[in-house]
C-alpha cells in the first residue's frame, strides 16, 4: 500500500478503422491536443483485450483491463444483463437473459424480438409474469428494455448449468431447457415450468406470446481488486452495466453524472478517498455502433476537451485506453487492438507523440495483452515489491 | 553439439530511465562506440525478464536469461543468501536467511537489523550459536555481512515448507515458525527450538539479543544447461551470488578476477575448453543502486572500453543484455525492459545502430520474454535441428 493514485480512463470502443475517403481512423481524424500531450509523456502501446482476432464483448474487454483473464472469468449473458440494470445479485442467484418473442400456431418462432416491442409494453408483460410460482425457487422477472428481461431464480441447491431455450434463430421451436450436469436437473425442471406458465399467460396476447431464455449463469466468484492489489478502488461510470462490472470486482461505485465533465467533477470530489479510479466514457462506442464516423470523431473531441480537468489532479499514474475497438465502418465491436498510454514519473516515455492506432504501435509496449496493464500500473505507482532475491 | 561458441555478456542492471535534466538514460548518455558497433551488426530488442511491471531480483533475472521460467523456478531467499557466500548446498539442506536483531523487554522487535552491526561482531555472534544442538538436524550458522547470516538445517525428512519468524517490521514480536504442510512439522519444531536456544544465548548481549529467520528453502531441483542444451557452459563472474547461480544451472565456475579486463583474460585462457560462456559485469547495477547516474554512465564506458578484447575472440554468437534495469533515478532494480542484442553470422540484423532502450525497441525482436534468448542463441549457433518434418 502507498498513497499514490492511479486513474484509469476507459474510452469505450475508442479504436477504429480508416475512413474510406480520408484513409484516417476516428482517432486520427479528431482534433485532440490534450490526448496527444499525454501521449508525448507516456509509455504507449496497443492492447489485445482477449487475443488477436477475438472481438470482445464489453464485459471481457473491461475485465481484461482490470487484470482478469477474460476467458477464465467468463461472465454469463444472464449476469451481464442483470448488471446492466443495476440489479444486485446474491452469490447463489441464477439469472438468465430473456426475450419476449412471437411464435405461430405450431409453436415455431416467427420473431425472436417481438418487433422490439416498447419498453412500456415490456414492463406490462413482466408484471403478468411476476407472480408465477414454481416449487423450489423464488422467481423474479425484471424488465430491461424493448424485448429484453432478466429472469432470476433464487433457492436452495440450484445450478446455472443449463442449456438455452432460445435457438437463436427464427423458424425453429423454442428448445426444452436441458440440464448440462446431473445437479442441474432440479433447476431445469423449474426453468421449464416457468416457461410453460409464461406461455399460458401470454398465449393470446398480440404484442408477444412466448419467452426465450439464454445464458443461465451465476455471479462469478472472482477475487476482488482490493484483495488482489490492496487498492481502494472507485468507479465513475454513467451506464449501469459498467457500474455493475465495477461492483463485481470490488470497486466502490460513485455517482456517475450525465457526461464526462460531471464524471470528472465527481472524481475531483472523491479524489482524496480512494487510490484507484476507473472512469468510463461511453459515447465513442455508442457512435461507433451507430456507424456514425464523424459523430464518433466528435465524441473523441468532446472527451479531449475535458482532459485538462483530469490532468489538473496530476495523478501519479494515468492510463488511457479502450475496452475494444468499435470502428464506425463496421458499426460494431471489433477485434482490432486498442491504443494505450500510461503516464507516470517512472514510465520511461517512448517517441510516440500522438494518441492513435498507428502511432501507439511504435510505443514502448508494442502490442500486448490487456491483462498486463494492472501490474504495469501498480509498478508505476511504486506499489509492488521486487520478485525474488 | 557443434564446435560453435556462444558468449553471453550480462551487464547487471544496465537498463535505465532518463536523467531529469538531459532526458537521456544512462546508456544514452554513455560514450560507447564498441557496444554501438555490435548493435549495428545485431538483432536487437528489449527483454522482460519476468513480465511487464514485475521488478526482478537478481536470481530470477538471470534464470530467465538462462532459459528457465523464473516463476516456476523461484529460488528461496535462504538459498540466494547461501549462494552469495559460495556455500555449497546439498540437495536436502534447508536454508534460511537470518538477521541478528534487537527486541525489548516484552520481546517486541525494536531494530530488525541490530543497527547493521559490524561483520566482525556478526562472526562473533555466529560463533556463539554454532554449537546449538537440536534433535533431528545438524545445525550450521554461517555469517554473511553486517546483521545477516545463513542457517542450515541438515537431516532426514526435513521440509522447507515453513513460515518466517521475521514479521518484516519493527513493533511486532518475532513469529513462531509455522509448518505450511503436515510433513514440515518436525522441521518447524527444530527451527523454533533453534530460535529459542539462540535467544537464550544472546539475551543479555548489547549488540543483538535475538534472531529473525525467513525464506526457508532448498536448492531447487533444476534441469542443468548441459542436460537441456548439450552445452559445456562456463561462468566468469566476480560476485559469489552469480557464481552460485551459475553452478546451480550446471555451469563450470571459472576464476572471476577483479574486473572486466581480468574476466576477459580468463575468457581467453579458457576459450578452447567450453562452448558457452556467461560473463557477468556487476558495477552498472551497483552504481545504479547507489543512485549515482554519472557513475553508472562511467561503468558503461568502462565496459565499452573492454569490448574490443571480447570481439577479438570472434564468438559465433555474442549476446549482450542485462538481468533487469536499475535506473539511477530509482536507486534500485526496476520493472523496465532491458536492451538486448545478438550478433552472429545468421542473426538477420535490423536497423538499430545504438545499444540503448529507445533504439533497441525498434529492433527485430521488439519487446520479448527473456526465456526466449536461449533458443535464439542455440539457433544462431546452428545447434538446433528442425522441428517437425
Amino acid at each position: 500500500m502507498s498513497p499514490s493514485k492511479i486513474v484509469l480512463l476507459i474510452i469505450d470502443g475508442v479504436g477504429g478503422l480508416p475512413h474510406h475517403e480520408t484513409g484516417e481512423t476516428e482517432l486520427e481524424s479528431a482534433r485532440k491536443p490534450n490526448l496527444n500531450r499525454i501521449a508525448r509523456d507516456s509509455l504507449c502501446g496497443l492492447i489485445d483485450p482477449v487475443g488477436p482476432g477475438i472481438t470482445p464483448g464489453s464485459a471481457p474487454g473491461h475485465l481484461a483491463i482490470f487484470g482478469y483473464n477474460p476467458v477464465k472469468y467468463n461472465i454469463g449473458r444472464g449476469v451481464v444483463e442483470a448488471l446492466g440494470i443495476d440489479l444486485e445479485l446474491k452469490p447463489e442467484d441464477i439469472v438468465a437473459r430473456g426475450n419476449f418473442c412471437i411464435v405461430d400456431d405450431q409453436g415455431i418462432i416467427t420473431d425472436r424480438r417481438a418487433g422490439r416491442l416498447s419498453t412500456d409494453k415490456n414492463i406490462e408483460l413482466c408484471r403478468l409474469l411476476e407472480n408465477i410460482t414454481v416449487d423450489g425457487a423464488e422467481i423474479s422477472v425484471v424488465p430491461v428494455k424493448e424485448h429484453r428481461f432478466v429472469l432470476i431464480l433464487r433457492g436452495k441447491a440450484l445450478s446455472p448449468e443449463l442449456g438455452d431455450s432460445d435457438p437463436q434463430q427464427a423458424g425453429l421451436a423454442p428448445k426444452k431447457i436441458e440440464p448440462l450436469s446431473p445437479q442441474a436437473q432440479k433447476t431445469a425442471r423449474i426453468a421449464n415450468e416457468f416457461v410453460s406458465q409464461a406461455r399460458n399467460r401470454l398465449r393470446h396476447l398480440p404484442a408477444a406470446n412466448m419467452v426465450l431464455l439464454r445464458g443461465f449463469s451465476r455471479r462469478p466468484d472472482i477475487p476482488s481488486i482490493p484483495e488482489i492489489y490492496k487498492l481502494k478502488p472507485a468507479a465513475i461510470a454513467t451506464y449501469p452495466m459498467y457500474r455493475g462490472l465495477a461492483r463485481l470486482v470490488g470497486m466502490q461505485v460513485l455517482p456517475g453524472g450525465e457526461g464526462i465533465t460531471e464524471q470528472l467533477d465527481n472524481l475531483r470530489r472523491n479524489y482524496a478517498d480512494y487510490d484507484f479510479f476507473f472512469i468510463h466514457f461511453k459515447s465513442t462506442d455508442a457512435r461507433g455502433e451507430d456507424g456514425n464516423f464523424w459523430a464518433k470523431v466528435q465524441a473523441i473531441e468532446e472527451l479531449d476537451n475535458a482532459i485538462p480537468g483530469l490532468l489538473s489532479l496530476d495523478p501519479d499514474v494515468l492510463i488511457v485506453t479502450g475496452d475494444h475497438s468499435t470502428p464506425a465502418t463496421l458499426a460494431g465491436h471489433s477485434w482490432h487492438p486498442v491504443p494505450f498510454m500510461l503516464k507516470s514519473r517512472w514510465c520511461r516515455p517512448d517517441n510516440v507523440v500522438e494518441f492513435s492506432e498507428q502511432a501507439c504501435l511504435a510505443g514502448g509496449m508494442g502490442r500486448f495483452q490487456a491483462t498486463e496493464i494492472m501490474p504495469l500500473a501498480m509498478a508505476n505507482a511504486l506499489k509492488l515489491d521486487k520478485f525474488g532475491a
